[in-house]
């Protein structure tokens, strides 16, 4: 049998028939470019942002050049030059001038440079460069450079919380599992709670941080550097502050680890500030009406001037599923993927753009609602019912010997025997105690007292007064160290 | 005990001392906005692409208060002028011109409604009308004109599959499971493979289109329309194309189900389109060689101009994450919302706006990698090895009363008895097969046929020349229906 | 230069020395087989739970094959009856015993059947089938039946929400709009609109029945069939009660959207009973009171006996997670994924399975859930206050010809009167309200009524009485014509 | 107007009638048990695995008791006693057997140990622990197990990994980038780009063991504990061999940071697992052909003897969605959650088990794999293609001071030479090239060199023998420090 060959160019000419596949997909060029497929494959809409790291990381790197003696001092010096005025006109409101031939930052600030110096210098500084160790250093410069800045944003939502923390630890409310009242707790320790968790992602960024600060630059398309000696990478890492340079050239062109485990941890802060948020909305409503929002994070109704919609705790609460799904693409992006750089990877950036600014909007909004959050301790104190000491009944039994979970029935037969009295646990007096239990004495009604029962949990990370102050004195000397 | 109680007014103006919550938290105003709020709040910046169906649902509502008796036949004449105005606007490069009050789209069309013809009129558009079904209404008109859009252009895409399909009927190539090839096939059923994948994609879509035509409106903020009669959500309804009104107004302000269901379907899309992709790479690598990519969807090299980097399939393929971590966007936004309406609910939109952008990319792009693919049929044929044909010697004997199983066994040995001669299983003759199993006869050696073999398979959906063209009829018939 | 040569094979038997890859990495094994590789491999362990349908589809094809002259009437039937013993072995309570060579139901089955009737009959069942198309065919069998009864657990759920609505519509509550409240709504109302949804998780769990109801059978390998003549595919598909059959050989064995359209359905319905999960355990608490929870589904202590956790709505809400989670694996899985098997696919079933078993836990309990739950009216009603008449009494206006936006402020400032006389909103008499606005008459107070607030709502969809049962109504017409 | 108070238990026993929704839903108890309830309730099924940790627990809890003087030196003696029983009924076949009350690990544990020692004592245990604390303790434990034999399993991988990338340094192949041949590489270097991959996770799966070893026991339900002076709960931390405590007790018990930590761990090895898997496929097709797999991880097929399927490779890549979509299970779940526990946590424990099961599966196999890979250097060496050394000629003129961007060019136009010649660019003699740039010398031949090329790359992390070797020193030092 003869196959019958069909190239696609013949396929594509003899489609004037009417219904060749050509003209049912549009036929929208006749020449060689496809319009569309330049605005699909461009990343300039997105990656400009960069522009300042780009530059950054070509002066050092013409420095490095010039140690290996491919620079002249003068050509190193004309080069920097041009990338000031590169600069200037992307610090200009309107920024730098693309033409359409700017795919992306790296083309464009070239382009420019080029422009500005020459070819003949400008066209020396790639040398050994490519974009794919270049787009590598520049993300991971710009994410460093954001990570310090959410570093703080976070340092003041925690300095906020333990402040409160502090200056409110008076203050006592029934703590609740499965949002039932359970046992009567600090309402500074319910903050300090959400604070542990903060601190987690403090102790997290810091770590990412390091994952981040890793050089690719000199690891060329994929298989390294042709002019460096072996020192010279050590060197310009040092000049760009990174701590270490990356191991293999193939791997460092196309790793994005440290993208994935930054927005990892985008997504486990978005998540402690959602569950903060469930609680604030919670416990804002008529219903609890422990805390008040500030009319600067909430909305109101002319109408119905009473009602007071938590719109930043609810913005908090939702904008978590954004870092959650930004993980998800980086992740799904990377599944699979060959070695070495594919174009795949530069769906990497507006997942990274968007966890970013979806964060320092984020903290800067929770350290606001932290601030003026109103509480309202007499609400609270109104809630603390006599039947959440039923615990603190039974303990009074185990430091006179009585086995925990023998404990455990008394106390329950009490709460049964107030309910039948109809009184709350609290006015049951001694006598009515006696006979549950051969331990009871006649000081077993200073159990029925919240603060006692607050301040009998004394052991480390506990409710009483001292070891809540414990933890905030702990809180602020972590955050000394982070300052 | 008594309680400090610490309101955080107090709390805030006590916070001169240095260390308080405020001045940590950097007490960005004094009055009682945050402007880090309002952008945090506000949704303009993205919801305002809907303007043209917040104005095309106000009309149609106007219509309906005139029909309730709300609004003469002049107050409506008035909104629709003064709403044609505020379109005119729209339309114009810049677009309306936004004040800092216009916090989203609903808000800016309002405000510049009642600038054009004043408040005695405009007051009245929004009567029994909130903002929870307003936007549920929008969201719903701009994405069924997105999803009419989208279909032409998957209907684009599969119409340039099956075009080629029919015209390349004869190419035959090596058919893969786990990436080894394993029995020939048509290349057109490999192509005829994905468009069944995206023939799914169009009844998808069509199925989410339904869900989408559900109106709102009527809805009021939660407990439904004060002034409707019973009837009137249905007039309205089909004044705006709307196939049903939703059930209860509760669910219909905070259902967004058809948005996470648009989004799977812009998930699967993606996917199929990544499989194609995938395949695609890797067919058009040095080593497989099957196809080309035009230069119109791939990058070259002025250094290595043999290099041809399928840049338009990796983009496709990395997309497909972003549409899947979208739908995590929504999907964990909306897990353990209270009813009714919650302001997270304002997230759902710019992870739907992005599918819809990824895809109306997407879908053309893939469409014009299809039309333009460059063939290799030589390439293809030359990859046929007489081994895929173990099976069809296999089948050979089952036509001949062998049990399947004895057959598979024999054909193994026909494969090991031409290994040990070194030659092709094809070339085994009649005299090497005899002594194998006696049901061989002379004609086995028609067995050594591609063509033949791919002609054996011709049950529905096979890979046979009539059962091709079959697939191809039938897929042909079913874009009718859609077109 | 020349290559050194290190074979795999020299390199693991030269790994004598002690530092060689093969020491390190363990050495599990001297022959061909790593024991660890079996059970990585082997699916048996779970796909063993549609032995039903492998069975019930071995029956079919035997008897398509006797109809094309494959196989004897005499040789089916003892296929049939082979297969109802080896179907009698699996009801056993051990179930079939297993060997080690049975790596999956197909081989296990296969095995059995041919110790049971010999390989000279056993041997012919396989004739043009592949495991490739009979896994496709045995999941989309189970599926369906477990479909099936998923749809009966659904509306079980949906009856009896309904039953309640139409029982307890005279109940009165306050409905929220961000938890806060916002207008009287009926009881029912809340109860339809969790059922709206569930509505439409019924109407999408038949749209996936009809994706799942399509048949792969006759697919082979990849490339087809290549002894059905052109209709035996129909033929068979009825015999098996599909409703078509699959398009195109290499997409049937390798399409899995069928399972995530089904994952897709299981995570809507779990967000959906998360979604009520999450009002019933705020509704639930102490502080709302609005329900209470059977003890058949929360858990007590007898330390204290006041607190019920809600323990079935927090798994319910908990689970939700479950199902999305499962998707992300099919969907990743399917990510890039080269034409046509691979090995990849056998991770389908037990995010499958384990979604089934999650739903068909999940279902049962919301419905015993939703039966036993007791509702507080009496709760509900003290939580009713006048400030929710607000709108109430902008309508009044409206309905007196006063715009909108205008009657928005009258009604405010009626609230802050109300405010500053110290009395709620709905003690203001005629002679109050008379200076706000002209249009304010003396039948103005029938405002302040609960009831008439509900009742005013009287659109389709909406809270009125009427309203309610029309919804009942037609969920009830929708529900009969599921059963 | 009057509410009709309908009480769920006379809406209930009304629904006699037929038609309440009781019946509907099945009636599935008559007392206060729902059957299904149990089962959706119990966690047995699952945490009965952590039953080691338990009982570890358990005694070094009963001695810091003893520490309080809550328990005798008898009764802590009794306990190990009793619970070094229980211990063996866990070791025998068939585990401990259960009771129908047994609803979780603890409860399993406490009741057998009382039946063995007595309530008298073994009461005594639970004193001041909640199965709040104890959970979050035996999770901590069981998975610091797991993580310090899954870091054995990373290193044995990494181990094997850079012994032959150390004996196979030699050996040379093409370097890609999106798939297609860009530069010539070292074997060793695409070895050790994976293995760069895997050290960071190893380093990831380090810290994640930190953020596991902090002990929450001593928190109690929520509140603290009332028994422990501040110092015993670091007493127990030692004990326990923990790194520290937690440090707020609310915080403590509804923490599962250290899960989701470990999962994304898990993804992320995963996602390596996968792109490896990826590469190694590829290269293992018979278009490729670079690798051969062992037949110890892949199936062939006695009908198709030259078919090797690369099932290991296949299930690690597939395998990799389902630690993403574990990661998205216990994500979801915790999205929302007010503080502190709720039912819903217990949901993380499934996916944990999974994912550690998962990685012990794949580990050990990856390393299998890796060892037993047959390289096939002929097959590499003949895909050494002449144009991949155009990068090189440009480097060439690059060291003659010709500016990169125009040594490119010039490379570029050398290509097209060749190409008009018809000739490989590596038959390009200095006559051929002399007039393309007069910076060419007589030397410039030395350039057609794979060798020379590789070589030439010697920077940190590139691919010359002594750069890759290096790689192997660094990693083997790390992996000395891991052990």
């Amino acid at each position: 049998m003869a196959f019958r060959v069909v190239r696609s160019a013949r396929f594509l000419s003899s489609a004037s028939g009417g219904d060749g596949a050509a003209k049912l997909w549009g036929g929208r060029f006749t020449g060689s470019v496809d319009p569309l497929m330049e605005k699909f494959n461009a990343s300039i809409g997105f990656d400009k942002r960069m522009w300042r790291e780009d530059i950054e990381g070509s002066k050092a790197y013409a420095e490095t050049l010039e140690r290996c003696g491919l620079l002249t001092k003068h050509e190193v010096s004309e080069i920097k030059r041009g990338l000031d005025l590169v600069a200037e006109e992307w610090k200009t409101p309107s920024g730098l001038a693309l033409k359409g031939s700017d795919e992306d930052i790296h083309t464009a600030n070239e382009r420019r440079l080029t422009e500005i110096i020459g070819a003949g210098i400008a066209g020396k500084l790639h040398t050994g460069r490519s974009r794919n160790d270049q787009v590598a250093t520049d993300v991971r410069l710009w994410l460093r450079n954001q990570i310090d800045e959410l570093r703080k944003d976070l340092v003041q939502l925690l300095q906020t919380t333990v402040s409160r923390a502090r200056h409110e630890a008076h203050i006592l409310m029934p703590g609740y599992t499965h949002l039932q009242p359970a046992q009567p707790i600090r309402w500074s320790h319910w903050l300090l709670a959400h604070a542990s968790a903060w601190e987690r992602d403090l102790d997290r960024l810091e770590r990412v941080r390091q994952s981040v600060n890793v050089m690719p630059l000199g690891s060329g398309a994929i298989a390294g550097h042709s002019f460096f000696s072996p020192a010279d990478r050590q060197w310009l890492a040092k000049r760009l502050n990174f701590d270490k340079v990356s191991s293999n050239s193939m791997d460092a062109t196309s790793d994005r680890d440290f993208i994935a485990e930054f927005i990892f941890w985008a997504s486990m802060t978005g998540i402690h500030l959602a569950r903060w948020s469930e609680d604030v909305i919670i416990y804002a409503t008529k219903e609890f009406g422990y805390v008040g929002l500030s009319d600067a994070y909430s909305t109101g109704s002319s109408l119905m001037p009473q009602k007071k919609n938590p719109d930043a705790s609810e913005l908090l609460r939702g904008k978590s599923g954004r870092n959650i799904g930004n993980l998800i693409t980086v992740m799904t992006m990377l599944k699979g993927l060959p070695m070495t750089y594919n174009k795949d990877l530069q769906e990497d950036k507006e997942p990274l753009f968007d966890c970013v600014d979806t964060m320092r909007g984020c903290l800067p909004i929770a350290a606001g609602v932290m601030a003026t959050l109103t509480c309202r301790p007499e609400k609270m104190q109104k809630s603390l019912s006599g039947d959440m000491l039923a615990t603190d009944l039974a303990d009074y039994l185990v430091r006179r010997g009585v086995p925990f979970r023998e404990t455990h029935h008394v106390a329950g037969r009490a709460v049964r025997l107030a309910d039948e009295k109809g009184v709350e646990l609290t006015k049951l007096t001694f006598e009515d105690l006696k006979p549950l239990h051969k331990a009871f004495e006649s000081d077993v009604i200073k159990v029925w007292d919240f603060n006692n029962s607050v301040e009998s949990r004394n052991a480390e990370g506990s409710t009483s007064l001292r070891a809540v102050l414990e933890q905030c004195d702990k809180l602020e000397a972590r955050l000394k160290r982070a300052a």
